[in-house]
C-alpha cells in the first residue's frame, strides 16, 4: 500500500437531511479524529467497523459541537485501502461545516474531488473503469443508467476487458515461443492461431463498442428540443411528459439551477429537453427567437421533437421548421388530432421524409404512448430493460477501444500479408496496452487528475 | 417502550453525494431489511453497532442493486429507542431510490417527516424541547444558531425547565401539608415561602423570554431590506456584504431557489435579505416600485439598511424614503464618502432622527465594519460569542413562558391579597403545567402532529 497524507471530506449531499456523514482516510485518520472525538474509549481502542457513540468538542474551548457517532475501518478492507474513519454527525449544512471545519484544524487536508476514489484505484482496490464508473452512479438519473454503471462499478466491464488482455498474452505467448523455437516450424500453425483468435478479438471490441451509443444516452441523457410553430402545443407536450416522467432529479440542487434543462425519464431513456426561452414561460419560441435561432437550437440536439398542428392548414413557419430539423434526428408530432384534420396529411408525409410521424393529442393524452415508443425505438432498438450486456458509456473508454480495434486490425493485416511475426506481435502488444489504459494500467499522471476531478467531493 | 410499525426514510440530503443512508426503526427493522441484504452473515446475526459489508438484492430478480454497509441498532439505546438498521449506500438520487423502493416493498412504511424523531420523544430517548431543536439544527444558518440549537438538543433548556418544575412541586407540597396539618398553624410562613420562591420563579422565566428575541432572530434570521435612490450603490453594498459573510447555505438546494433571498452571516447574525425586485439586476428599485411599494416591502421588514448618496445633495426621494422607514428598525447610511461631500448633514441628521448613522464608501470598504457593528449592536446588544445563556427561540416555547408568567403572577397575587392557599394551589398547578408542555408532558396529539410535521423526512 502506498503512503500517503491524511484528507478529508463530507461524504453526504450538502442540504436539509438528517445525517451527515465525514471521511477521514489515510494512515492518521484514527489519530487526528481521536483529537476532536470524546467516547467511551478513544477511536484508537476501538474495533474495525463498529459504530461509536460520542461527541465531537473542540479542544481549544472544550465546546461539544456535533453528537455523533464514529466508524473506525481498519486498512487494508476499505474504500481507500487505507485507515478510513467516518463521523456519522447531525445533518444540515452548518452542522458539518462546524465539524469538517475541526477535522481540517487537527490534521487533514480537505480532499481533492474523486481523491478517496483515487485513492482506491491507486491502492489496488477498484481498477480505473470501476473507478470512472463510481461517479456515473451517483449521477445517474435514471434506474437503466444506474444499473449500467453499477455494473461497471461491480467490475462488469473490466473483466471483459481482461479476458481479451488474457487472449492477446496467449497470442504473445504463441508468437514468442515460434520466433524463439524457429526449428519447430509452427509459423504457419501460429499465424492461422493469430488471425482467428484476433478476429474473434475485434468482434468481440466491436460488440462491446455496439453498446456505446446506448451508454452514452443512459449517461448523459439525449439533449432534446422541442419545437413547433406557437400554440402548437409545446409547453403543453412538456408538462403531459413531465407528470407522468419527469426524472426525481428535476427538482435536487444543481442539476438544473443554471443549465435550462428539464429533466425527463421516458421509459428509461434520460431526456434533457432544452429550454432554449423557457417553453414554460411563452407558446412563442419560434416567433422569439426566429427560425434562424431555432436553427442554432437544433445543431446542439440530439433528438428533434417536431409539433405540427392537425387542425391547421400547414404554415409557412412549419416548412421552414421541416427544413430545419433535416439535420437532427427528429420525430414528427402531428398533434391536434382530436379537432378536425385541416392539414394537408400529403404534404406532411412530404415534409416529413424520412422521419416518423406520431399522431397525438396532448390534450386527451392520446398517443402519447407511440410517441414514447418512437424515442425508444429511434434509440435503443429494442428497449435496455432485460438486456446482460456490458455499456461502454465513457467517451475515454471508447476512445482507447476504437484504437484497440485499428491496433488488431493492423496485426491481422501484417499476419495475413506475411510480415514477420515479430511485427505482428508490435501491434498486438499496442493493442494489449490500450485495453490496459481503460483499467488504468499505464496511465499517465496528469490524465488521473483530469478524469478524478471530474467527481464531487467526498469520494 | 411503545410498539409501532416499521418505518424508513433517507436520511441524508438528496443530492450528488458519495454516500447516502437509509435508516429504518421499528421492531421489524432487520427482519425487512434482511429480506434485501446479502452479506457475510444475516443482519440478525450481527452485533450492535457494527458496520456490515454486503449486497442490497432486489430477491424477484437476484439483481445486484447496490453495494452498502449495514449498521445494526439494537433497542432501546438507539436514536428512537426502537431497533434500528442504518443502510448506507452509494450516493446519488437513483442509487438510494431505487434501495428505498426495496426497504418499502418488503415490509417498511415511508416515515413522515419528523416521524423519527417523534418517536424518539414517544419512547422517552429525549423530551419534547429536545426534539423540536433537533429541526433547528439541521436548518441553522450560522455557527451561532447551531449552538443555541444544539445546546438545546442537548437539554440546556430542559434541564432549565425541569429546575423551575421541581421548584413548584416544592411550593405545592408547601401548599399541601400547611392545608392538610392547619393544626401546625404555619400557614403565614407558607405564604411568604410561596411569594419569595414566585417571585424568583418569574424573575428565572423573565430572564428566559428575554433572549428570546435574540433566539428568534438566530433561529429564522433578520429580514433585511435595502433600500436608496438608484445608484446610491445598493448592488455593491449588498455585492460587499456577501463577498465576505455571504451564508454558506446560499447556494443550497431549496434555500433560496424560491424566496427571493440572499442569506448573509453578519457576524454570526443570519440576515435575509429579501430581494425585492432584483437588486442585483437593477439599480431602479425605487423606480420600479415606487416609494409606495418600497413601503410595503419595508412593512415586513426587521431591519432596513436606508442608504443615502453622501457626494449629492439630499434628492426629494430620500426625504420620502426617510418618512417611509420610521415605521422599521433602521441603520442611515451615508454611502459615498470617498467622494467630495455634498449632502447637508444637519438635514440628513433630522431626517435620520434617532437612527444609527453609519458612514461608508462600499467601493473602498471602507465603513463596512461599523456598519456590522451597528447591526450586532441594535440586535444582540453586545454579540452573542462567549454569553453561555439557553436561548428561547421557539414561537410555541415562547407562548408557554409568557402564559407560565402569567399564571404564576396569579398565583403571587393571589397570595398577596390574602386568598386561601388552595386557590394560589391552582395557579402554581398551571404554571407547572404550561411548563411541562415545554418538554412534552400532557401535550395534545394534534399538536404533536403540528410540530413534527415541519420537520425534513429522514429525521
Amino acid at each position: 500500500m502506498k503512503e500517503f497524507d491524511t484528507i478529508a471530506a463530507i461524504a453526504t449531499a450538502l442540504g436539509e437531511g438528517s445525517i451527515s456523514v465525514i471521511r477521514v482516510s489515510g494512515s492518521d485518520a484514527v489519530r487526528v479524529v481521536d483529537k476532536i472525538y470524546q467516547g467511551k474509549k478513544p477511536l484508537a481502542a476501538v474495533d474495525s467497523h463498529t459504530m461509536n457513540y460520542g461527541y465531537i468538542v473542540d479542544p481549544q474551548t472544550d465546546e461539544r459541537v456535533d453528537e455523533v457517532f464514529c466508524a473506525v475501518f481498519h486498512a487494508p478492507r476499505t474504500y481507500t485501502g487505507e485507515q478510513v474513519v467516518e463521523i456519522q454527525g447531525h445533518g444540515g449544512i452548518v452542522a458539518v461545516q462546524r465539524v469538517m471545519r475541526l477535522v481540517l484544524n487537527h490534521g487533514a487536508r480537505l480532499a481533492e474531488p474523486g481523491e478517496f476514489t483515487k485513492r482506491a484505484f491507486l491502492n489496488g482496490r477498484i481498477d480505473l473503469s470501476q473507478a470512472e464508473a463510481v461517479i456515473d452512479v451517483i449521477r445517474s438519473k435514471t434506474d437503466a443508467a444506474m444499473k449500467v454503471a453499477f455494473r461497471q462499478v461491480e467490475g462488469g466491464l473490466s473483466k471483459k476487458i481482461r479476458e481479451l488482455r488474457q487472449k492477446m498474452v496467449e497470442m504473445l505467448a504463441h508468437i514468442e515461443v515460434t520466433i524463439d523455437y524457429p526449428e519447430h516450424d509452427v509459423e504457419d500453425v501460429t499465424i492461422q492461431h493469430v488471425i482467428s483468435e484476433g478476429d474473434r478479438i475485434v468482434d468481440e471490441i466491436d460488440r462491446l463498442l455496439g453498446g456505446a451509443t446506448t451508454g452514452k444516452i443512459l449517461r448523459e441523457g439525449l439533449k432534446t428540443v422541442i419545437i413547433g410553430k406557437p400554440n402548437v402545443g409545446k409547453s403543453s407536450l412538456l408538462n403531459a411528459l413531465s407528470r407522468t416522467n419527469r426524472a426525481i432529479v428535476t427538482d435536487i440542487e444543481g442539476t438544473t439551477r443554471d443549465i435550462l434543462e428539464e429533466h425527463i425519464n421516458l421509459r428509461g431513456i434520460p431526456l434533457n429537453i432544452i429550454d432554449t426561452a423557457g417553453i414554460r414561460e411563452t407558446e412563442d419560441i419560434v416567433e422569439k427567437l426566429g427560425v434562424e435561432r431555432s436553427r442554432e437550437a437544433l445543431e446542439a440536439a440530439d433528438l428533434v421533437l417536431f409539433m405540427i398542428d392537425a387542425s391547421r392548414p400547414l404554415h409557412e413557419i412549419d416548412r421552414e421548421l421541416a427544413e430545419a430539423v433535416k439535420i437532427r434526428p427528429t420525430i414528427v408530432i402531428l398533434n391536434k388530432t382530436d379537432l378536425p384534420r385541416r392539414a394537408d396529411l400529403d404534404e406532411l408525409r412530404a415534409l416529413a421524409g424520412d422521419f416518423k410521424i406520431v399522431e397525438t393529442s396532448v390534450a386527451t393524452g392520446e398517443g402519447m404512448e407511440q410517441l414514447e415508443r418512437a424515442v425508444e425505438d429511434l434509440f435503443l432498438s429494442g428497449g435496455i430493460e432485460g438486456q446482460e450486456s456490458t455499456y461502454l458509456s465513457n467517451a475515454r473508454h471508447v476512445a482507447l477501444l476504437e484504437k484497440a480495434k485499428r491496433e488488431m486490425g493492423e496485426a491481422l493485416e501484417s499476419a495475413r500479408v506475411g510480415l514477420t511475426l515479430d511485427l505482428v506481435a508490435v501491434d498486438v502488444r499496442n493493442c494489449w496496452m490500450s485495453l490496459g489504459e481503460v483499467v488504468g494500467e499505464a496511465v499517465a499522471d496528469d490524465l488521473l487528475d483530469q478524469i478524478f476531478s471530474q467527481f464531487c467531493l467526498g469520494k
